[in-house]
C-alpha cells in the first residue's frame, strides 16, 4: 500500500473564487505511481470548500450568485458578534458545501467527467494563501 | 490489497429523477471478497449527485421539491448564455449535492442505516443513459 | 494494511443540535496506531449528518439558523403523510449536507484547521441516542 500526501498552496481572491485544480490532481497521481486507489481532496480550513463543476465562465458566475442567494453575505450571524470578523456567511457555505472530496483512482487515471473539474472554493471575506490537501491512497 | 471497480449503466428520467442503487452496491461488495475497507461511490459527470435518502414515496417527491425551491428550474443562469442547453440549474444542484459518497465495508457488508439508502440523482433536464463508479479498495 | 473501526454512541437533543466529535476521532487514530491512511466518518440513519464548522456559540446559532431557512420545519412535506412522525424536513437536512466525511491520516494525525472542527448534526425532531461510526484504513 502506498500512501502520497501532497499540499498545494493557491492564492485566492477570497468571495467564492472558484479554483479548478484538476491538473494538478492529475500530476500528483501520475507522480505518486498509484495505479488504483482513492484521491481524497481536503481543505484544511473552516471558510474553504471542494466540489465538482463545469468551470466554464457562465458557471463561475453562477455559483456564487447560489451562494449569494441561500447565505447572503449582506447581512448579520451570531458568529460576527463572537470574533467580529464579518465572515460568518463563509463558514456557513463551507459546512453546506463541504471540504473534502473523494474520486477514484483507476488504472493509473482520476475518474471524473469531461466536463466536469474539481474545484477550491474560497468562501471566505478576503483574499487568502490557502493550503489544499491531496492525499492518495492504493497501489 | 484489494481494489474492485465497477461501472453502473442507468436509465434516469432526468429532472431530479432519484435511483436507489443500495442493492447494487451490496452486490458489488460480496462480489469483490472484501471484508473491511471503503465503498465509494463517484458519478462522472456535472449533473449528477449521489447522497443518502429513505427511499420512500413521500421523499422521491419532497426532495425534488427542495432542489425546486433552493435552485428553481425556471429561470435563466449564465451557464445558459454559454452554452444554451437550458441546464444551468442541473450544475448547480450538482455541484450542491455533490458526485461522491464513501460508505464503510465492515465484516463484509457496507454500513448505512436500515432506512437509509443509497441514491443517484439525475439533476439533468432530459432522460440519461448515466454510469455510476463503485470503487472498492480494502481486504 | 490496517482497518479500524468504532461506534461512538452519542446522546443528542436533536433540532439541528451539533456535536464536536474532533478529540473522540484523534483518539481513535491514536489507538489504530496507523500513521498514514484515511479517516472515514459515517452516520448511519437517514435523519443526522456529519460536516466541518468552526465549534463556536456564534455558529452554533447560525447552522441550526441556516437549516431552518432552507429546509423550514413548520411546514407539512409528503414524507409526513407517508409515516406521520412529522420529521420529513430532518430527512432532507441529512440528504442536503450528508452522511459522510473523509479527511487525511498523515503522520500519525487526522489533518483539520485549527478551527475547523468534525461535528455530528442530529436533524431529527426528537432527542436521540445515535451510532457514529469512525473507520479507519491505512498503515
Amino acid at each position: 500500500m502506498k500512501v502520497f500526501n501532497q499540499t498545494l498552496t493557491i492564492e485566492t481572491k477570497g468571495f467564492s473564487h472558484i479554483i479548478d485544480i484538476t491538473n494538478q490532481l492529475e500530476s500528483a497521481v501520475e507522480e505518486s505511481g498509484i495505479e488504483n486507489g482513492t484521491a481524497l481532496v481536503f481543505v484544511p480550513g473552516s471558510t474553504g470548500g471542494v466540489t465538482t463543476i463545469e468551470y466554464e465562465p457562465g458557471l463561475l458566475k453562477d455559483f456564487p450568485e447560489l451562494m449569494e442567494k441561500l447565505i447572503p453575505s449582506n447581512r448579520s450571524y451570531h458568529h460576527d458578534q463572537t470574533w467580529h470578523d464579518g465572515n460568518g456567511f463563509s463558514h456557513l457555505r463551507s459546512s453546506l458545501i463541504g471540504t473534502s472530496l473523494v474520486l477514484p483512482i483507476y488504472r493509473g487515471s482520476v475518474i471524473h467527467g469531461t466536463w466536469q473539474q474539481v474545484v477550491i472554493v474560497d468562501f471566505d471575506n478576503r483574499p487568502r494563501r490557502r493550503n489544499v490537501v491531496i492525499h492518495l491512497l492504493g497501489e
